[in-house]
Formats: structure tokens, C-alpha cells, sequence
């Protein structure tokens, strides 16, 4: 088993005893920081350096995390030896990652992993989008990366080949159930049990921030013929351009996103080549599979995989994507990408077991 | 308390003892028979005269159905004497009512209210479908009512005022989302709970049965100048006519149905019209009201509740709706109908708590 | 249906106009508040003068109150108009109800029903334990009710017949899953849907508050020659005497308690003849039954039922009872007080449709 | 990744084509042979050479079992070619492996791990009991294991301690809450999500078949001047010896065993030598460990893991111990097992990830 450093890092060599990728975590004591650490403790080619958080520091990793107890040593400190890792992982709030970086200087040669969505579109940054099925060589070769968004994960996954073969012309239709895990650890009315159990609601209704990158995606990925997608949280939605009209759903479950788009294509096009277009898409991902049967969300919750399946009804197109919210996600998605800008096996430490029931 | 009779009928009076309505209900032991007695017990103006199940005849209701332990004594029987009751139920699986009229000769002068999908559709039959939002007065005068199914009452409920103001001029995007007793007491795959648990899937893809009854409603609700809707169960989807495209979704909880309607108007609408449209449809309406906030489902769970609500973004607009769909959408709109029938307050016995958490 | 009024109670009469019971209430935003309005709007003989709370003062009752919308137009209100109401309900936290009658006035005509623990257990106070099973002769003709705990509720349906019969003579091995309204409306970490959603866990081992009313009356009921039970809260487990070991576990549902409690008899007791004492125990109870079978909690779930299930294995009894815990287990216990302090008939408003499912 | 043979086993060499350990799996399509599946893909030393199954036969594995979509091209065989592995998994239901070995010719030198109760009682036959935290090394040596019961194994990793320093003397209370995955896959009436979900319910009370395999334990490892237990299966509740006195309840969730155990000490302990007593205890094992706080399910949920904790109340000792029913209570100690028969790191393949959520 790996050897994890405890809050004491100082003591630790500047080049990991194992050999290992040496890394670093801020925001540890968040849902993403502890689910980071579960898959980092048995990935095998990583040494967790530190595990930052101010109001945790000192405590035991595993009385704060879930699920931890017997695995691992590992304390919380509040300090942050950059140069004793070689990569970092950004496990804060939206909208702290960018303030961060004003406020402390992190060596060149470590590379970042950001969790937020605070560099996730295109600007003044080198922050590379890390959709490893349509960025996969420029992961590789970059140093600083964004992360995408776990909505956002799962309904471009389901949209891509779609978008690359210059088929979306209509405006798209999204329904995505997420689990509560995707509403962070802070408890709140919405999250509180007595009124989450065995309930259905929605929210921040066609006007979900994931818009964003959605729309970023869409629009790059298309050919240049194609018409493109308006950009409604900045544009507002009287528009005769092309919208994903997206409904997010609050789900009664803890793990997952359940998507469903229903596109209308220009002229109808056969379901088989709609199928073809999905299997040649994705015949190299590590983690995105088309099924050919319809699909249930629990078959990849606690997995980093993404799922597809298609059907087709005249010119409608309906789309079922589906992945586990915290893993490809968000973090398995990270481990991912730190495995591609690492030259590691992109499944190292993502070989995990579906919990299936 | 109403008396119940137990299963040997022979004793009951031909007029009810209390002088209230005297009710039959075929298939009781199933879900919606169930549901209806557990409503019927407590309904001040009826009285049960007999719950017919060949399978369970001689077992006592409450050994069978869940819930009713102390309230009743009633037991089931194989027997159906029609000419002591004043009305019957079918709570017969789908198709059976058809067969079962045949070969079976019921009173001209006993109502029969049909939860069963067999007469929604017009045809060459005098049922009128009961759908108490748009039929109120052919319900109070009819004789035969066709029950209208779960799904099809939430997904109308959220479309009948933009049907009858012309609005509906798009296909419709809709999605709800059932809990597990629409599928029946009979156990299977997708009922098991060590699969349906913390799950979500989709089934009957644009092809859900409904659809039927829905596109009958929205094209004769609709003015006569819209365009109709084409039922794509009958003609496909090889169509440039108008559709409904329903996704209807396995939730994993066990009562109630959560929809999403989202239509494109010819026009932007402003948001304030659109709400008018839909609190002066619903004003009278004793068991639909509008909600001006977001809807969470156990707002309706144990009621016969309809709650609608409406945000407008541009020319889209997005209806939410809410039904229990064994209340309002099954036996509760039964009793509703029942009551309207036989002259009884709309709400008698219909006066629920919600589950609420 | 019943009238409400609203806030403005001042324009309310003296004598409710439906010449009904006029009722106030305390606390009336919290978990149970809400709960005893759900029922008291449906109640045929009361109308609700006014529903106080600082905190939401001028706000809907309905658009704070989850299953309420289109039920009652009812305000929250600040004011405390004690003389025009004939009853008193105090939903407050534990602990303050005793504070606040320090500080308020109530005429002494006003009849006092506390849903917290504040005056359960008896001392220099004349507030009757509202237990109908045992104490219905004392509740009608008390002006002050403590209303018993949900726990304690649930383990003591279970016990009394063997209590009154001299039969516990050992200690009591008592498991009772509760669900998470039992926690209150305040979001926290044990609430947290991500959490507890599948989980399981136990808390205030050996030493939940409700023990003391629960030896209370298992000493009050027994024979004069039986042996005691020590309040182990008062009297710690170094102890000789007998001890009720109560096991509470949080559960992954929100409302009910299903509880098991062990017993060793002095000597085996044919098992017809422990099943017989609780038959006849219970005969005339309105909302406890026997039930010949093995329980599952969704019988009673929604309702105001109490059931008993009783097992022997030699001198091994096992007992298992079950209610929902804000009903039998809170509000719907004191309204079935209520309406034995004024005479009214027992189960009056206290007719619910069991949820079932 | 380690490669699987598909059904066309005829194909694989005799010798495991990377070296590894080459396993079989009879009953391959239940429960319990999906879950060994999804771990023997991931163990970094085994290749399945057959997965049988005679109603599945030909069927892709990743079309039966949930989970395993894009992860393997194995498919279930009807045959059973014994010679070319090196330990072969009996999943069948229990009684079926005693009447298997009757009529199947199972190599000497291939060993044998039996899910099924058939062996666990120590009889004419050399089934070594499984429970590695007390049979480590005749585990190391045997050729052929009877694995524990889900039940029991959670059971004894409570009362081990207790047991072996002959401090159990009196009747042991034992509440256990199992999740729906140890009813099996076939559907029925207490497996039905609408009736499961958000309910409780006991079964086999004081009658569960584990209680053999508990007793057993618990008097193979009481010092010889300890008293005994009886095994009340066999010789009933009348009975003035000592008695384990098991209330098992049908939780509502999926995975995982919730069990407490309430013991009664000859005469007080302190606290803190009752925890060093666990600690020490444990102290090697691999998946066994004491917390120090009080447990919920989802720590232990996903993972190989038990969890035990203890409080003392006087001479009361309050045990809880926590499993996953489907690995440390089944396939997951099976592997862990074959780890220990084949000299192989004890936790290779079972460094899970738990689901914490």
C-alpha cells in the first residue's frame, strides 16, 4: 500500500520515497477534497504530501471523511509546502481558485488541478478544458487545467458525436437528475432528509451556470457550417438562436446524473447510423461507453465511467447519458486528467467497483 | 363510522342501512382497489357493499391490504351482486374491462367508473373521460366514466390552459418522472428495491401509452384553428404534424409523479399573462391550484392534489405539475368523479393530509 | 369545510362562528406545528384562531408548511390572543414551555396541551401524562396535558399489558428506529440527505431522555408486589435493580418508530395467553390494535395507529410496536387528547389514510 | 488490465496465460456471482477461466450483472472445465453444494471456497469455517472453505473479543438490520420497492439459520470454564442455558449489516479495558478495526471492511458492528480467503473505495 504523509510533511523527502507523483490538496475537508483522498490512497502511483484545510487542521482525515477508518493515517494541516509536490489539486468553492492565485505563489513547475469553475471557459489563462474525450492531447501537454463541471460532464458526454458530425441544428432539450452530493456537504433546507427522501423538484430552471461550458463545446466542436448555440446566461433567451434548454432536477438519491436530450434533427437519419456515429465516437475512451441497451444510473454509480445509449424516432433523437457526479464528475474526472499530464495509465487508480445495488 | 359489509353480502339490505351510496369494486385486491377502499372507509356518504377478487375471496381486506389493520372487517368475495350497489368500480388490469362487460350483464340504472384505459379513447361507447378540469358537467350527467390514466392527468393538468387559449403551437417536450406503484403489485426486475433503490431510468420512450389520451385532450381542448397533434402511436414518427414527446422516467420512490412540460410559443408571452391564463383556468377547480413558487413533489403525496406552475423564458415556456399518482392520479380522480356523479360534494371523502415529509 | 382564520384574528368572534373548538397554537412553525395544522384544518369540530410564531410573523402557513397550498389561507401570526381560544397547544422545543408560562399569563379557563417534555414526568404540577391507553379517565377531566414522547409512546404501547399484569421482572432489551422528523426541522449533519440516505447508526445509547417517562409509568402500572425499574438517567447503571436498555437508532425514513423490546419471564407463559392479555388489554383502545401477524412500519405510517405484535420463545418475549412518531408518537396523540378534555368523539379528525406505500 | 476468457474456455491455456491464480465460479448469475465477478476483474493476480451459469449460458456477463458495462467480454458458460483452474467459487443457493459434490468430480488439488451454508457446521467433512480474524491459519492450509453468513459474520466480529476472554456469561440481545441485497435477486413481496422503501420489519425472529455457525463459534472459543451457549435451532427456548437471542430486521437500503449487541458482565469492567480488550483483539487484522466513535453503515458500505465499537453502562457492555452484507459478508471475505489459501497479499483486490455516500 502507499505511504501517506501525515500533517508533519516537513518531515517528508523532496522527492517521494515511493517514487511516486507527488500531490497536494486544498479544500481537502470539502466532498470532492474526501472523495479525492478515497481514490488517491489506492491509486498506485501517488503519494498524498498534504491535505490542506484551515478549519480541520490537525484532525484525523479519516474522522472527517467518511469511510477512511483503517485506510489511512493522514491529518489535515493548514500548510501548503508547494515545492514538495508536483501537482495540485483545488478542491475549493466556486470562485475561490482565482483569488487564491492572486494570493500565493505556487511554482511554475507544479501543475494544477482545478475542481472549480473558475477557468473553465476560455479567456486570459492557460487553463486547458479537461474533457479527456475531445481534449485528450492537450491535457497531456498542459500544466494548468479546469475541470469540468459534473452536469456539464454528463450531457456533453451524451452530445459530442452529435456535435462533431454538424447534427445539432435545433435547439436541444436536457433533463439531468443529479444526486444531492452534488449540493456539497453544507446542510440546508433542500438537503435536509425529512425533505429530500422520496422527493422531485427543480432548479435554477434554463438558467444552470454549467450553460457556460456546455455551450463553449458545442459551439467549438461543430463544424464551421453549422449554426451555433446562444450563450442564454449571457445573452438572455429572446433569441432566435439555437438554446440548450436545460431543466435540472433535484434527485432523492446521494450519487449520479441522470440526462436525457432530445434533439430534432434536419432530415432524418438512420437510427443504426446514429449508433455508428455514437461506437466510433467513443471506441478509444478509456471511460465512455455506448450501451446498447437502455440504461439505469446505478450502473456506473461509484465508477469513473460515463455510459451512452441512443434512440431514434423519425427526426428526434434521444440522447440517455449517465455518470457518478463525484467521480467522473468531478474528481475521477481529475484523477483522469492528472494521469494523462503525467504520462500514467489513464485508468491508474480508476479501476473502481460499481456498487451496483 | 360507515359500515362495511364483510363478504357475506346476501345480509346487506338492498338499500344501503345508512342511506348512503352503496359501491362494488371489481379487482380489489390490486393497488388502485387498495387505494380506493382505504379512501371509501373513511368517505362519509358511501358505504362498500362488496370488494370482489376470485383470488382472495374469503380473506379478510386488511390481511391484504396494507394499512387498514382496525379500520375494517371487510373481506373479499368471489361474488358481484350488481343489483345492490349503485355504482362500480373496475380496478381491473388494462383491457379486462372490455372482456369483462361482455360477458357479464350489468344493471342499466348501476354507474360504472372504469379506472382501466379501455374507454378514454372516443369510439363506439357512451364513457366520457373524466377528467374533472375540462368535463365537469358530462361527468355530473353521465352514467359510464372512463378514469384517466396517471401520467396523462399530471402531464394535462400542466397543458390545458395553453390547449384551450391556442398557445400550443410546438411539439412539447415533456418528462415525468413516476414512483414505483405505477408499476403494479406484482413484483419484477425494475420494482425489486435492491435495483430501483437510489435509481433512475427511462422506459416507454415516446411511445408510452398516454400519449393516446393526452393528444385526444390537447387536440379537442385546442381552438379550432390550431394545429393539431398527431398521436404518433398510431401514425409514427415520420411526421412533420405536431408531437408530444414524452419521457417517462422510473423514480425511486413509490408515489407520486413529478412532470416538466417545456413548449415554444409563436410569440414571447409575457410571463404575468401567461400565469393569469393559468390561475383563471384552474379558479374553480377544487383539487388543481397554481402555485407561485417552485413545486417539490410531497407537496401532493397523499392528496388529490394538482399543483401547477409556470416560468416563461422568452418564447419558451416551462410548466411544472404534480400529482400522487394513485390519488389524483387514479382513485382519488375516481371519488372525485364518483362525487360528481351521484350529486355529492366534489371533495367528500377527499379531504387528505399530506404525507408532507 | 372549516373556516380558518387568518392573523387578523382580532376580527375573529369571541365564540368561534361555527360554534366550534377554538384553538391556538405555539410554536406553530415548527415540525410538529405544521403537522397539527394538517390536521387540524380536516378536524370537524375545531377551528384554529391563531398560529403563533415570532419568527414568521405575517407569512402564509401555507407557503412555509409543506402540503398545505390551496388548503388554507391561515397567516402566522405574532400575537397570542389567549381569551379567545378555548385550548392551547405548545409546539415549542423542550425546555420551554415552562419558561414561558413563567412569563404569559393564560386565563385559567384555557385548557393547556404540551407537546414537550417539560411537565411528563409528575411533581409540583397538575398536568396529566397524556397516555389514553392508561390514563383516559384523567384526561378528560384535566385542564393541563404533557403529551408524551414519540419513543416513549412506541415502547410503551409494547409494554403496558405485560406491565399491568406484574409480568416485567427483568430487564428490557429495547431496539426503536426512528425516522428523521424525529430530529426536527433543523438542518445538521445526522439530517443531511447525503448522509443518512441508506445509512444507519445509533444515538444517546442507554440514555435518551425519554426513559424517564417510560419507568415512570412501567413502576405506576405494576402490581405493588412487582420489582422496580431504576431511571438510570437519574441513578446510573451501577445497579442491582432493573433497567430498560433502549438501544435508539436513527433510520433511513422519515417518519415512524419500529420498535422491539425482549423480556424474560420468571417462568414460561403459554404464548396464547400473553397474546390474549394484549387482546384484551387493548380491546377498547381507539387507535392501538393487535395484530395477529408480523408488523412492517408502513401500516401505520400517516395515521394515528398504534399496533402490537407479540412472539414467545420459552420465557422469552418479544414485542414489537410501531407508530408514526408525529402522530401517535406527537400531534396526532394530542389531538386525540384534545378531543377526550372536551368531550368530543375520540377518533374525530383523527381519521387518516394510511400512506401504505 | 488482467485479461478474461470468455465461454470459449477451450481456447485458455492450462496454465493462466499471465501467471495468475485461475478461478472458476459456479452459480456465476446471482447475486453473490455478480459481485465476485466485479471484484475478480480487478484483483491484480486472478483470471476467471469459467463463469457457469446453466439458464445464462452464452449471455454476456455485463449484460446480467450491473456494473460491469465496458469492463469485460466474459459470458457465462455451461461447462465446467475443473482441470484448468485452481480454485472454483460454489454460488450457489444454500443446500445445493453438498448435493453438487455428490454428483461432480472436483480435482483433488483444486480448492474449493463454498458461499453457501452447506459446511459451515463442523460435521464429517474438512471444510475449514472461514472467518479469518480467528482461523487465519487453517485457513493459509486448507483445501476446502465454508465461507460465513453475512449475519454471522458481523455477529462475531462483535462478540469475538468477549468471547475468547470468557466474558460472555449471560443471554446476548442481538439486533442486526440487513439491507435487501442479502434477500437474493428473485423478486418478491418483501423485495418490492414499493412496499420495501421507507419501511421496517423483522423475519426469523430468534429463528435465523446463522445462529448455528454464531454458537458454534462463540463456544469453540470460550475458555473451557466458560459457559456454553445453546443452539436454540436445534434444542429450543426451553432451555435454562445461555441463549443468543437474534431479532434480524429487513432494513431499507441495499447493502450493509447495522448490528448491535447488548451483554450483560458478571461484574463490572472498566470501559477502557473493554476497548483494549477490542483493540488488542484486532490489533493484525487486515479488514477489522475498532473506531472510537460511535459507526454508521456508510463507512463499511463498498468495502471489505467491519467496523466493531463498544460502550460500557455499568456491567452492560453495548457492542456495534457494522459490514458490507455482500463482501466482508460474502464474496468479498471469499476473496479474502483465497488470498490467505493461495499465500497471496491478503488485501489484494480489495482495496476498495468505500461509497460514503
Amino acid at each position: 500500500m502507499n505511504k501517506i504523509y501525515n500533517s508533519n510533511f516537513q518531515s517528508s523527502p523532496l522527492r517521494g520515497d515511493r517514487g511516486g507523483l507527488r500531490v497536494g490538496i486544498l479544500g481537502a475537508a470539502g466532498y470532492t477534497g474526501g472523495e479525492l483522498i478515497r481514490l488517491l490512497i489506492n491509486h498506485p502511483e501517488v503519494e498524498i504530501v498534504f491535505a490542506n484545510s484551515e478549519s480541520n487542521a490537525g484532525n484525523r482525515v479519516a474522522d472527517v471523511h467518511e469511510g477512511l477508518l483503517g485506510d489511512t493515517d493522514l491529518c489535515f494541516t493548514d500548510q501548503m509546502p508547494f515545492s514538495e509536490v508536483d501537482v495540485i489539486f483545488f478542491c475549493f468553492g466556486h470562485g475561490k481558485s482565482e483569488a487564491f492565485l492572486k494570493e500565493h505563489d505556487i511554482p511554475a513547475n507544479v501543475k494544477i488541478i482545478d475542481l472549480a469553475q473558475d477557468f473553465r471557459i476560455k479567456g486570459n489563462h492557460d487553463y486547458v478544458y479537461g474533457l479527456p474525450e475531445i481534449h485528450r492531447e492537450e491535457i497531456k501537454a498542459c500544466q494548468h487545467l479546469a475541470n469540468p463541471g459534473c452536469f456539464a460532464t454528463c450531457i456533453q458526454e451524451g452530445l459530442l458525436p452529435l456535435a462533431k458530425a454538424g447534427l445539432l441544428t435545433s435547439d436541444i432539450a436536457v433533463n439531468a437528475i443529479t444526486g444531492s452530493t452534488g449540493a456539497g456537504q453544507k446542510p440546508g433546507a433542500t438537503t435536509h432528509f425529512s425533505w429530500r427522501n422520496d422527493n422531485m423538484s427543480v432548479y435554477k430552471l434554463f438558467t444552470h451556470q454549467h450553460l457556460h461550458e456546455i455551450v463553449q463545446t458545442l459551439n467549438e466542436l461543430a463544424p464551421e457550417s453549422s449554426p451555433k448555440y446562444v450563450d442564454t446566461l449571457n445573452d438572455g433567451y429572446d433569441t432566435d438562436g439555437l438554446t440548450v434548454d436545460f431543466v435540472p432536477y433535484r434527485g432523492d438519491f446521494t450519487r449520479g446524473i441522470f440526462c436525457t436530450e432530445v434533439i430534432k434533427l434536419d432530415k432524418a437519419v438512420a437510427a443504426s447510423d446514429v449508433v455508428a456515429l455514437y461506437k466510433d465516437f467513443y471506441k478509444d475512451a478509456a471511460f465512455t461507453h455506448y450501451s446498447d441497451s437502455a440504461l439505469d444510473l446505478k450502473q456506473v454509480v461509484g465508477t469513473n465511467k460515463a455510459l451512452v445509449h441512443v434512440d431514434v424516432f423519425g427526426r428526434k433523437v434521444v440522447v440517455t447519458s449517465i455518470i457518478d457526479n463525484l467521480l467522473k464528475g468531478a474528481v475521477g474526472q481529475a484523477v483522469q486528467n492528472m494521469n494523462l499530464m503525467f504520462g500514467l495509465d489513464e485508468k491508474a487508480g480508476l479501476n473502481l467497483k460499481a456498487i451496483a445495488f
